[in-house]
């Protein structure tokens, strides 16, 4: 059995239940921790679902920024200073990562005991036994007229990915890298492979490789 | 070991080696078959892992197009109509879903065999057998100026949920429903959960509920 709504049906749900709801509409969501470093020096970590592929050539990454009347001190940082990682959250922290959305009063990696790493002259915190890690620059950013999202797109000037889930094409085994996704608010999750498929061409079911 | 390359690095290795690592980077994305039909009344699906969240109340969905120079049905019908659907896709059918990306001449639903469903007066067809389906409708679009990607903004009109996966906070359950999530180009996974976990606070590690 199927469960209906129309948009003023959903609309007269309780804004609880709304939220759950539509936050998990889109299916699992990447995630990824980002850390950024404000002026006076001060380190922050909050996890996002909303870190999204731009391009290829160059490499561009793209990050949805929700309005929110609360403050916002990773969008602040990134346009203070221009720098960010990208960190992918794996089981052995994934605790910790939800934890980092707590409103601490100093840095989040002080607060949940995740270890900040400085590498290569880069200016924002790396997340130490992250599996892959970005390090990233601000390109530009654009506010949506309809809902006062920020979108941010940002380059990305460093890749750091443990070896063991490099293949020979370039790809990422995100199964062996154990990286994490989340669905909703608070769901997380690991992925388990069905298959790899073969490039779709018309009159042949795309096969497993 | 962990492996690192700068930008320019990166930009060395092959195109077909940068496009699979570029494409993994941000984890595991989110998987929907897009179903349009244009003012011919031909009909038309496509995998998209580019559809996130961008509000609750109302409830709006963006989606990414990226810039080709080849033909983008989906955006055009899209454009030309306002109306679309979004479909998730699950293991019987993952196969199929991937299909689709193929260059057919014709309906990719008849390409493929997947079953198109009309209800409840919607213009777009939806993907039978799909455990959620969203009826979306434009609300407006806007062009990158980076590299040309297209943002498209949509209304949530309908949403179809199959009650075995619909908790009782609004929640989905993922697992359950069977919805598979992409890595990279061409791999395909469900998710096993780690857990939910607490409301974050300062001063407690989150627990499972």
């Amino acid at each position: 059995m199927m469960k209906h709504w129309t948009l003023d049906q959903v609309m007269e749900e309780d804004s609880f239940y709304r939220r759950n709801l539509i936050n998990c509409l889109s299916g699992y969501k990447s995630l990824n921790l980002i850390g950024t470093k404000n002026a006076e020096g001060v380190t922050n970590l909050a996890p996002f679902s909303q870190v999204f592929h731009i391009g290829a050539a160059p490499p561009l990454v793209g990050i949805l920024f929700r309005p929110h009347t609360v403050k916002r001190d990773t969008l602040e940082n990134i346009l203070q200073t221009g720098f960010f990682t990208l960190n992918h959250v794996i089981p052995t922290f994934f605790k910790e990562a939800h934890w980092t959305a707590a409103n601490w009063e100093g840095s989040e990696f002080e607060g949940t005991g995740l270890i900040e790493e400085f590498k290569h002259g880069f200016y924002a915190p790396f997340v130490k036994s992250s599996p892959v890690q970005l390090g990233c620059s601000l390109v530009e950013t654009q506010t949506l007229q309809v809902n006062q999202t920020v979108l941010l797109i940002a380059n990305v000037d460093h890749i750091f990915v443990e070896e063991i889930g490099l293949r020979s094409d370039g790809s990422l085994d995100l199964n062996t890298l154990e990286t994490v996704t989340v669905s909703g608010l608070d769901e997380y999750h690991v992925g388990e492979k069905l298959g790899r498929l073969a490039y779709p061409k018309p009159g042949i079911l795309p096969a497993k490789f």
